[in-house]
């Protein structure tokens, strides 16, 4: 990242953040509070996110349902821990019918609905309304069920692409017999997730679960993929919880086991959403712009013609339709950029910003000895290659970026992961101007692993001290064993430690 | 149709149709007044729309955005006409927070908002907005810009898949610079449905445009698409209206032109949603359940095994691996049914019911004589066939089937379409119970071509006198030339006969 000091300030500010997303066509900010418009790019690259995933969860056995945008007030009553987490930010239906008067527009008071209605701002309540009338015997579990939406949480402080009062979502619903099937398949769900997210977003997370405070307004355990930002901030990219019996008692769902006696079900709920276009941007861009890993971009290869005289163009264009041929067979997602209007140099400021992995830049010269030049967005290193190795270089290419815009991420995350065992140096830390340089005030810090004795009071106090939160109790894996160790705040004992953050 | 009179009664009716579309798993009634829960088998026929739809208009220039479902009222109310026409149908949200108090839950009276929302009945509102900062110079136009989104009606009579209060909606909306290119656009989207519609969905459609009091709140002209369906009433298929400068004008939209003079845009708005499930539906089943032409099926082959001893088993599944290699190379979609808790009988039944084009039949005996048996389900006709000629015998058959479907249904529409000049016999047609013998009081009637005068007075009285409405003014092609005549209700002159029907 090699810009100068005058540009720090901007790079990695929340008006650079905004500004990329805008100049990148991925979304813009709209005139309702907390509402985005999302753009054709960034549309594209939900899809192929949509598309990959939505093949991942029929494969294991998930179908596609849709369900009704408003749940009535009464059933979104029912599960008390859930509608209490909800409450303050939902969007609340109460009339059906507007009257106009000299041209003046007003509500209609005789269209007030009995039972209001509320935009969903998740579908349990709605689907388990449902699932009441679908489950009678242990012969119609487990249900496996999906679903692509758009939801409506009034955020009371939006920030773009990462937390938006719309935003478009992904949302499983299960119910299994048992209770260990429907903690299985949360976890199984949780790692689908970890391996999407690190093999095609190249996104690296901490799997972990949620404190009791941050978990999901009716669950059990919330389990829960984390990430941080260039900015050192933390972001929640992806949640599965394991609902426990809650819904099934809420909603009085209940069905007759193979003994012919009556038994509750068990419940998951897990979701990802457009918030990961958010993390593609802050956890993979530099100061040129976004930088797309290779499986998720919807433009893989640019290739742009340098025209000299007009007759270059037959030549160009010529080898061009071959090459062409060539990605269409092997399903490479590719423009040729061939307008007039634009110089190579804008074109290539504009594919840079927009992240595509590969240019290619083609001139007569350089094909008349039988090269082509080829520019790696990632590392910004051009080489001229023969054409005659140039589908082997392609494919090796692509997997190359893939793995090195990982590692990258990897880098960064780890630079931003820190042990710390003093309270004082843990406050210092979160509160004071950090080195990095990139934040006007206070440092975003990074994920700092310390110990907690697992009390509300102490989670609190130390986000009163620092804005820092629990983000997640990470999963015990060998190189993160268990040790025992002193809250960092009480000096109680504790078990592990866990991870605290700065977050959106 | 060869159902027994027994029978007659029940096909055809509603309940019958609302039993289908639950039976084959298209979709459900919600609990919510109006709304639906799509299932997975209608969603994936709507995939299919939607996918291949999207194409098209990609191929013709146009990109998908995503805008925001929620619509201020003050936005809403500035095209008048437009907000008229939507206001007696809106779901407006005026609250944003809920609390609880003694676990009884009730709306925050201080969360009122000030300026209240509308979740979008369409988005001319919302979009026309945001074009007013996207357009400055006739470098800006044409902009050519389409939605997937889903949207709220309030219905007064919903109607299971055909007019319900939520449903997925496909919407185009462009900006032209002139007049022509705005009207040329809305005709050349009306061409590309009718395509779409006859040739994918093979469901035939009469082309023309909306009389006044029929068009889109807030168009100078709608031009639309309309069918007859099996029980003789009228269905609204695609609609593409040209706007003109209504809303260029109530949302202060201009361009600098190439004089430099500020001009005002022209618009055009067209959709079709999942109105079309509906309709393929009510156009191509028959008593044994949907008829999906091949084009648009989920699952185009099913492919069911008939076991009697266990060692047909291993010879059965070894022919069908290779026929699945056949059909996946092929790109068919197929399912290959071998579950063993159910009988061929009833996987029959099931996949006649899901209206599966091809149903291939495979028994040890047969296999060894070399042969298998196919059924289509659009005839029901039943063949053994060569396996040698297996795969020129699909292509033709699935090419065929999806023709005859439409030829049937082309049937349907001219059994159906009459020309009528006096009006006690139109009135008789309209208001008798019918030979057809389906309907349980009046008669649906079909689609009446007769002269109508062009005044609101007439076309409300005929309204009155017999429910039926002027669906379209059809588009004069050479089968259609227009004559003068005597309008059937006022006797007045009229230029050219226009459908009355009676629709949903």
């Amino acid at each position: 990242m090699n810009c100068n000091n005058n540009c720090k300030k901007k790079y990695l500010s929340s008006k650079w953040f905004n500004d990329l997303i805008c100049k990148s066509n991925l979304a813009e900010i709209s005139k309702i509070r907390g509402c985005l418009i999302f753009k054709p790019y960034g549309l594209e690259i939900w899809n192929q996110i949509k598309n990959k995933l939505n093949y991942l969860l029929k494969k294991t056995g998930h179908d596609n349902y849709y369900f009704p945008l408003l749940i009535p007030i009464t059933d979104f009553n029912k599960e008390y821990n859930h509608i209490k987490g909800f409450s303050k930010e939902c969007a609340i239906v109460t009339h059906r019918r507007l009257n106009i008067k000299n041209k003046q527009i007003f509500i209609d008071r005789n269209s007030k609905l009995k039972n209001e209605l509320i935009i969903r701002p998740t579908s349990e309540a709605i689907i388990w309304n449902s699932l009441k009338q679908w489950i009678n015997s242990y012969r119609d579990l487990p249900i496996l069920l999906n679903q692509w939406s758009n939801i409506i949480r009034w955020e009371m402080r939006p920030r773009f692409l990462l937390r938006n009062s719309e935003f478009l979502l992904q949302e499983g619903h299960t119910v299994h017999s048992s209770k260990q099937e429907a903690i299985s398949h949360s976890i199984k769900i949780l790692n689908l997730y970890k391996d999407f997210i690190e093999k095609i977003l190249s996104i690296p997370v901490i799997k972990g679960k949620k404190t009791p405070k941050e978990k999901f307004a009716g669950a059990k355990t919330t389990y829960c993929l984390e990430s941080v930002l260039l900015d050192g901030k933390a972001l929640q990219i992806a949640t599965s919880h394991f609902l426990g019996q809650n819904f099934s008692k809420s909603f009085d769902v209940k069905y007759l086991n193979q003994n012919g006696i009556y038994e509750r079900p068990w419940g998951t709920s897990w979701g990802i959403s457009t918030r990961l276009l958010g993390a593609l941007v802050f956890t993979h861009s530099d100061e040129y712009g976004l930088i797309l890993p290779p499986k998720i971009a919807p433009i893989q290869i640019v290739i742009i013609s340098i025209i000299k005289q007009i007759e270059d163009n037959k030549i160009i264009d010529k080898f061009v339709k071959k090459l062409i041929v060539c990605f269409k067979k092997n399903k490479i997602r590719f423009v040729y950029d061939n307008r007039k209007k634009y110089t190579p140099g804008w074109k290539f400021n504009e594919y840079d910003m927009k992240g595509v992995p590969i240019r290619i830049t083609i001139g007569k010269n350089e094909l008349q000895k039988g090269l082509i030049e080829i520019f790696r967005r990632d590392n910004r290193k051009k080489k001229h290659i023969k054409i005659i190795s140039l589908k082997k270089k392609i494919t090796y290419l692509l997997k190359n970026i893939q793995n090195n815009i990982f590692l990258k991420a990897l880098f960064v995350k780890n630079k931003y992961t820190k042990k710390i065992d003093d309270y004082k140096k843990f406050k210092f830390f979160f509160n004071s101007f950090h080195s990095n340089g990139h934040s006007n005030g206070h440092s975003n810090g990074g994920l700092i692993y310390s110990y907690w004795d697992g009390s509300k009071e102490s989670e609190n106090k130390i986000k009163e001290d620092t804005s820092a939160s629990i983000i997640c109790i990470p999963s015990k894996t060998k190189s993160n064993k268990s040790h025992v160790g002193n809250c960092i705040y009480s000096k109680k004992l504790s078990k592990q430690r866990v991870i605290f953050a700065k977050c959106y």
